[in-house]
C-alpha cells in the first residue's frame, strides 16, 4: 500500500460523508453530458491538536481567492464544485459580511403592512450579485461542500476528483485552498485538552503525504489540473512551482507572494511563465484579478479540450 | 518587572490600536456616568508560528456564547464593549451568516423602479433583530473592536479594563474569548513560511503569563470581573474553577464542557455553585442559554453595586 492509501485507511471519513458523495455523483451526472464543471477549492484547512478539539493549527486562509473565482466561473459557463472551508467566504455571500448586511435595510409600512426593504442608495449595488445568485442557485450550476479538518478535505477532495473523471478533459480542478503540510498522528494527540500547567506542549508534526500525485495519476488522469503556491520568499517561487509539475505532472501551477497576490501572480507552465497582474487602473475601479485568472484559464481549458495542448 | 510586564514590553500594540484606544475613551466617558458597562470578550485568538504568517495556532472558538450574550446585556440595559475575533459571530449579524441574506431577498419593480425586499415569510423573524440592532446603533450603546493575535487581543483588552476602572463596580468583564495559554515567542520563530521539505517542524510553545492576575488587582480592581473555563473532561472543571477564583480574586467562573456548553453550564462562585441550563421545553422553543446566563449575571451585579456582596 502506498503512503498516501495508507493515510486515508487511518482517517475516518467525515460525517455526512454519504450524502457529500450523493451529491457530488448527482451534480455530475446532471451537468457533465453538456457542461465543463469546475472544482473549486477555498479556505484553510486545520489540524486539530487534541482528540475532543479545543485546539488546532491552523493555515491562512479567509476563501477570498476560491470564492471569488467560482463567479467568474460561473458568469464563465461552467457549472462549480466549490469545496469550502466553514465559515470562509462564500461566493455571492462574500459581499456582505458582518454587519453589512443589516445596515441595507430598513422598514416600511405598506398598505397598513409591515414590509423590510433594500435601502434605495444599496439596490444597484446588490442587483448584480443578486441576480447572478438567483441565477445561479436556479440553474443548479452551483454545488457547495464544506469542511474544516485536513481529513473532512482530502475525503471530499477525493470522492470529487472521482466523480469529475467521468467527464474527462472537461473537468478542471482549481485547488486553491491552503491545505497543511503537517498533521499531528491520533495516536499521538491527547484524549483532553492540554492542561497548561504541566508546562508547555511540545507539539509533533508528520508530513502528509502529496495527494496532487495520486490524484493527477489515478483519480481524475484527464482533467485539467491547476494547482496555487504561496510563499512569502519571492526567490523560492518559481522554482520551487516548476519543481512541483515535474512532480506531480499536473498543467499549471499559479503561483503568489503573500503580500502581493490581490495583484499579481505568476502563471507557471512546464516550459513557460507569465505575469497576470492589475495595472492601477483596474485596481482603481475595484477589479479583481481573479476575473483576469478566469478568463485565461477558460481559455487555456478551451485549447485543452480541443486537444490544442 | 513582572512576567505579565515583560510580556506586554515584548509585544507591539497593533495596528490601529490609538484609534482603538480613544474610542474606548470616548464610549466609557459618553456612556459611564449613567450606565452599567460590560466588555463582552469573544471567539479565539490566533497565535503565529511565522513571521509572515501562514500557519498559526488557533483555539476553538466561533464566538456564539459571546456574541448571544452581547445582544442580551444590551436588552437588559447594559452598554457593551465588544472585543472581538475578525470574521468570529457578532452581535445581530450572526442571524444571518453565509447565504441565508440572499436567499431571504426578492426583487420587485415599483412605479417602474426596481427595489429589492425581503420576501413576507422572512419579515416576522427578521423584525426584533432588526430593531434591536437599529436601537444599538441609534442610542451608541454598542462599540465593536475586532482582534486576529493573541497579541492584539492582551492590548485591547488592558486598554478597555483601564477606562472601565473609571465607572468602579458598574463595570462588569464577561471574558468569554478563547485565549491561547501558549505562544511562539518572536526571537524562535522563522522568517519565512517553513518549508515542508526539510522535514516536519517542532514547535516550541511557551507559557503566557495570566492576565487575569493583574486585571483583577491592578486594572480594574472594583469591577465584576466573570472568566470562563471550558474544558473537556468534566472531572477537572470545578477544581480548576475553584483554583482560578482562589489565585486571581475575581467574582465568578462560567464553567462548561465543550459537548454540552449549548445547554448547561456551571457558575461557580468561591463558596458555592449551581448549574444553569435549558431544559427540553426551552430547548425546542430555541431559547438560548446565554439568555439565562445573562438574566442571572445582572441581579448577581445589581447586589454587587449595591454593596450587598
Amino acid at each position: 500500500m502506498s503512503r498516501w492509501e495508507e493515510f486515508y485507511e487511518s482517517l475516518p471519513p467525515p460525517d455526512g460523508f454519504d450524502d457529500a458523495k450523493q451529491r457530488l455523483h448527482e451534480f455530475c451526472k446532471r451537468l457533465g453530458a453538456k457542461n465543463k464543471i469546475v472544482l473549486v477549492t477555498s479556505g484553510g484547512t486545520t489540524v486539530p491538536l487534541e482528540h475532543n478539539t479545543v485546539r488546532f493549527v491552523d493555515n491562512f486562509s479567509a476563501g477570498t481567492r476560491g470564492s471569488a473565482s467560482a463567479e467568474y466561473f460561473l458568469s464563465s459557463g461552467y457549472a462549480v464544485i466549490f469545496i469550502f472551508r466553514q465559515k470562509s467566504l462564500e461566493p455571492f455571500a462574500r459581499h456582505f459580511m458582518g454587519l453589512k448586511f443589516l445596515n441595507m435595510l430598513e422598514m416600511a409600512e405598506e398598505n397598513e403592512c409591515l414590509s423590510i426593504k433594500v435601502k434605495g442608495s444599496h439596490v444597484e449595488g446588490l442587483r448584480p450579485v443578486l441576480e447572478q445568485y438567483q441565477e445561479a442557485e436556479g440553474s443548479g450550476r452551483l454545488l457547495q461542500l464544506p469542511f474544516t479538518t485536513l481529513s473532512d478535505y482530502l475525503w471530499l477532495l477525493r470522492a470529487a476528483s472521482e466523480c469529475l473523471s467521468s467527464i474527462g478533459p472537461r473537468a478542471m480542478l482549481y485547488l486553491a485552498a491552503a491545505v497543511s503540510d503537517f498533521y499531528v498522528p491520533t495516536d499521538k494527540m491527547p484524549t483532553h485538552k492540554m492542561q497548561s500547567n504541566e508546562g508547555p506542549p511540545s507539539i509533533s508534526l508528520q508530513l502528509v503525504p502529496k495527494m496532487l500525485k495520486p490524484l493527477v495519476n489515478i483519480w481524475v488522469p484527464n482533467a485539467y489540473v491547476v494547482s496555487f503556491k504561496l510563499e512569502t520568499d519571492a526567490e523560492l517561487l518559481i522554482k520551487k512551482s516548476r519543481e512541483a509539475l515535474n512532480k506531480y505532472n499536473h498543467k499549471l501551477v499559479i503561483a503568489n507572494i503573500l503580500q502581493t497576490r490581490k495583484y499579481k501572480v505568476m502563471f507557471v507552465f512546464p516550459n513557460h511563465d507569465y505575469e497576470v497582474n492589475l495595472n492601477e487602473d483596474e485596481i482603481k475601479k475595484g477589479i479583481e484579478i481573479e476575473s483576469k485568472i478566469v478568463d485565461d484559464l477558460a481559455k487555456k481549458h478551451e485549447l485543452y479540450i480541443g486537444g490544442m495542448v
